[in-house]
């Protein structure tokens, strides 16, 4: 019985999915008598949490009534006031949730304050992985401070995303663009480097047409501003509440009037000096952070990719991986650069998945172990 | 009804596998009033054809019975005789086959000769695939006259073979070096190139343990004949009824104590002179045809995989993936040389099958498509 609420919950969550930024997904349904009689879940503009939802739905009904909840609910006041006073006031019999909340400000206060008031309070452990997948760049925030950081890339299957002298054409299918467009639409942030901006033009929007918490924010790792003021990027530019969708990472040597020129086109210019005049990510990705941006999306070059990869910023990989074989050793790899020199010394992907795309494309996604 | 014993015809033949080549594997069972009364499958070393072991098994029983067999029954006198002739001998009522038999000796006439002898005869369309699938290598060779060749490697999942400093350990793990072997068992032939047995010292083997109906023949690429008389390959060659496992692909550009002091050795060494000093691996492969070896095994460097791939030998690819990502430019890829130098050029992979190897690992096999 639990298990098929907590289900139902959670498919509610799913539906914030995108909408929610920078809070977490949480749906939350209400049962009284084995029925459910109330259902909720978050959107960042429909302000209101998951549980009050369900309980303006449930009405009188909420009285000894089981919330289902995927998420430990608030016990701060935040953009709305604190759930667990609501769930008290319409004197909820029972909660059961799938995870705590990671917020060091929530951090089991809410279950403590359900307790305090008299209210059965269940941690269904069983569910935790499940409700953890649901929100994995919030949760990573909350527990280090920094966005959850996604290097996605096309490979053909001998690892190379670009041939030497032609590159017209796509390396995956429709299919697979799509699904590219679901990974854009749930991030927060994008970053690509000023190598791909050159080659490719790209525009690194969301395409998928569904509704947003937030406008994708777009960054280039450019650390002269070479981006050109006509490239599809800067033309599309916009400014939504007095913040600009395009940031350029760059540094301090390159020229005044470059900025000044980005800036008036509506570009936002941010200067993180690293080593050997190349732009800091480490600081670039730290920004992005304190910007409530959890969920970044790295779709790069050779160089960029291996720059993330060596500086130990991407937690995840999600390789996208074409019925294809370039060959040749003047193509490009999926991550250039130095590399690592020892076949021990790998850097190592955990808690891998394949997704099958078409029938004949697939990706696999897995978590970047850290070295210590 | 019918489906059911040719599942059990199937299951047959596939215990043959490693056992039947030059020969296909073929599986047979006899069924009378429902019930199975006869059941064979062929090897090698048993000679007897699945057909005829199911006739044994049934003895009288088979008079009226439905034969249920992988492939068309033979019409020709080989090692045995013609399985038709038993089977109207038997006076078998009906014979229910998976698909026709490519070999242009038999190609139907097996099934003409049943129908003369007013046996009902049934071609099973729906599982041809499935048959097929069993006998790729025998198929191919009656089919195109050549091997059918497979490139198998393993890669870290950015398409990696090899560190540019120290290559010491494995990219895949204990389960994926142990399916190879499978795929090592069922292969009458093993490629490498020299640079492979003087970087690894590698053995190539069938170390399975299961019984084969030939030794493994293992032919090393090596123009000059460089290889160490002291390396493994050539300290385990051996000879069986006076055929060496053990053949070098060279050129007449070799020093003739060289070749003098390897067939000492017990290996044979072959001349197949190619473009630029280099051997002709399309002369190579039409040797092992001529062997009967349907089944040759490409494991390889970067080279020597790009040379197969260019000269477009490879008919196959099995290509294992590890957990892991090297980066960098120096280390080796998959296939190296020239490559192809425009993306629209990619060789392309068709009939992909992902093959799960652990739950960190996985293959993907898949058919190169031939240029015209």
């Amino acid at each position: 019985m639990d298990s098929e609420f907590l289900d139902a919950a959670q498919d509610l969550a799913r539906q914030g999915l995108g909408q929610v930024s920078p809070n977490p997904a949480v749906g939350a349904v209400l049962v009284k008598d084995g029925e459910i009689v109330g259902r909720g879940f978050h959107t960042w503009h429909g302000r209101k949490h998951a549980e009050v939802l369900a309980l303006e739905e449930a009405g009188a009904r909420a009285a000894g009534a089981t919330c289902y909840v995927t998420l430990e609910p608030c016990s701060h006041q935040g953009r709305t006031g604190p759930c667990v006073d609501a769930l008290i006031e319409a004197r909820v019999a029972r909660v059961v949730a799938a995870m705590q909340d990671p917020n060091p400000i929530v951090a089991g206060s809410g279950f403590a304050r359900l307790r305090a008031a008299g209210i059965d309070v269940q941690l269904e452990e069983s569910r935790r992985e499940a409700a953890e997948q649901l929100n994995q760049p919030y949760i990573h925030f909350m527990r280090t401070g920094r966005p959850l950081v996604t290097l996605k890339t096309a490979l053909t299957l001998d690892g190379k995303i670009a041939a030497p002298d032609d590159n017209r054409g796509w390396i995956t299918s429709d299919e697979a663009r799509q699904h590219v467009q679901m990974l854009r639409h749930e991030a927060d942030a994008m970053i690509t480097g000023i190598g791909t901006v050159l080659a490719d033009d790209c525009l690194l929007t969301d395409r998928t047409q569904r509704p947003r918490s937030r406008p994708l924010l777009r960054m280039v790792v450019d650390s002269q501003l070479r981006i050109p003021l006509h490239s599809k990027m800067v033309t599309s530019a916009e400014i939504t509440d007095g913040e600009p969708d395009l940031v350029m990472a760059g540094t301090s040597a390159a020229s005044p009037e470059r900025r000044k020129a980005l800036e008036a086109r509506g570009v936002r210019v941010l200067e993180f000096d690293g080593a050997g005049g190349r732009v800091d990510l480490y600081r670039a990705i730290q920004w992005l952070g304190q910007q409530q941006r959890h969920n970044v999306l790295v779709e790069a070059g050779s160089k960029i990719n291996w720059a993330f990869l060596e500086a130990q910023l991407i937690d995840r990989v999600f390789i996208y991986y074409a019925p294809k074989i370039l060959g040749g050793t003047e193509s490009l790899p999926m991550a250039g650069g130095v590399g690592r020199r020892r076949r021990v010394d790998a850097i190592r992907i955990r808690d891998l998945r394949i997704h099958q795309i078409t029938s004949q494309e697939f990706a696999v996604e897995g978590r970047v172990e850290k070295d210590l």
